[in-house]
């Protein structure tokens, strides 16, 4: 089991017609748990701890596969793993289901920046110590 | 003919599994149409503009009718007449059209505010200039 | 108080760069807090009642107020009262808060519609009873 | 040079608080540059002949990798590659610049699919004819 699961529903507006979940929410659908599981487990908001250290984060790198598509109304979880923290970057594995099938799977590196100037930075202690928690046991 | 129009296609991802536009992407098209508007109307760039200015407009009011529906790549124009401007305010209408059948109207109340404040402040002189000549006649 | 009421998170992807939620997105807003109901009071899923009914609805007019910004991973909340249930058209208010301070308001006018044909269709039996529970009173 | 190249500019709402175009939204410039690839080399619409075809296509892969964000008004430029053509899928490539800078680079792995029972099916003659014309020589 995953460390840290989100779980949302389906919109109406972003199913297309083909009447799925257009392909490009999934990408939006792990930015939302990954902002959840910074709010959850931070002191303090995402966006005042993120502020307060001058850094952000941006995503480096994305690998989707879409195994079945998720529909209107669906109840899905998206699951994450830290899979590694390095110095200035940390990749999550994402796996997007419902009931218990895999719909999507998602490998994403990110990279922190400082504001600004947008250079690599290192990431600031607070942010590591919170997401080492969810690496894989 | 209203004095500005603006045409796009209808996209994919903004159409939902009734296979038309989704009714939130209209008013976007009425934002994409002004932005577009003061992109070609004013000398440099818009957000150059507004932010020399210190000003930023915002949407107070929207009121849309929907008549008929637009769908996957249908060619719409988005037709925009500044109805009135105020001091601090100015309020535009918006026909969105296909092949000349009338789908939407819109009518839109924006006001400007202050970078930082939020508070309304009067239109700056470049862009009252700009959007005079937009009026109905 | 309003007789239904929806809480949401703003995501990040539903902010500009004015650093609030854009606008288009109270519509969808709405129109999530509308489908919650639906999905919530009736017996079976909102698109097996709508399909198996052969209606559809549409958003035939809306009337937005927009009173103060929501910002990123602000709670809102969306409150919706029935104000009218005629033959084929219903028509309802919304208001969107944050700790109780109105953002904005809105009036939407709803029609139900034939699945194909889009033409106006009475309000089924099932719908009608289930939303007339959510009347002003 | 890309065998094909779409050019649209980064609207507004498709920028989040980091002033750049949200990350997901390049999988939807990607959708709508292919899909202007359809609408221009197709007889007949892209939707007519998938439909008479009797065929959708899916994105069973994606990767993307992010080297530069794209801003608010930018003109983005969408080159796609067909790398292959299978019996059923096809990969393409594609590169998003800015004045001839590498923004984003996309490699998909689409599948074509029955519509109604979504197995796998072979890529339509007329298809395949026209993907052809865009390999890379």
């Amino acid at each position: 089991m995953a460390p840290f699961r989100y779980t949302l529903r389906v919109r109406f507006n972003e199913c297309d017609p083909q009447r799925v979940a257009f392909n490009a929410n999934y990408l939006t659908y792990i930015d939302i748990a990954i902002t959840d599981l910074y709010r959850q487990h931070f002191d303090g908001s995402y966006a005042e701890v993120m502020e307060s250290s001058g850094v952000d984060v941006v995503v480096a790198e994305a690998k989707l596969k879409f195994l079945a598509p998720a529909r209107f109304d669906d109840q899905i979880e998206v699951a994450l793993t830290v899979e590694r923290l390095g110095n200035t970057g940390m990749e999550i594995s994402a796996l997007i289901c419902r009931d218990g099938d895999v719909l999507v799977t998602g490998e994403l590196r990110y990279v922190f920046v400082e504001i600004g100037s947008w250079e690599k930075t290192p990431i600031p202690d607070q942010i590591r110590a919170t997401m080492a928690q969810f690496g894989s046991t």
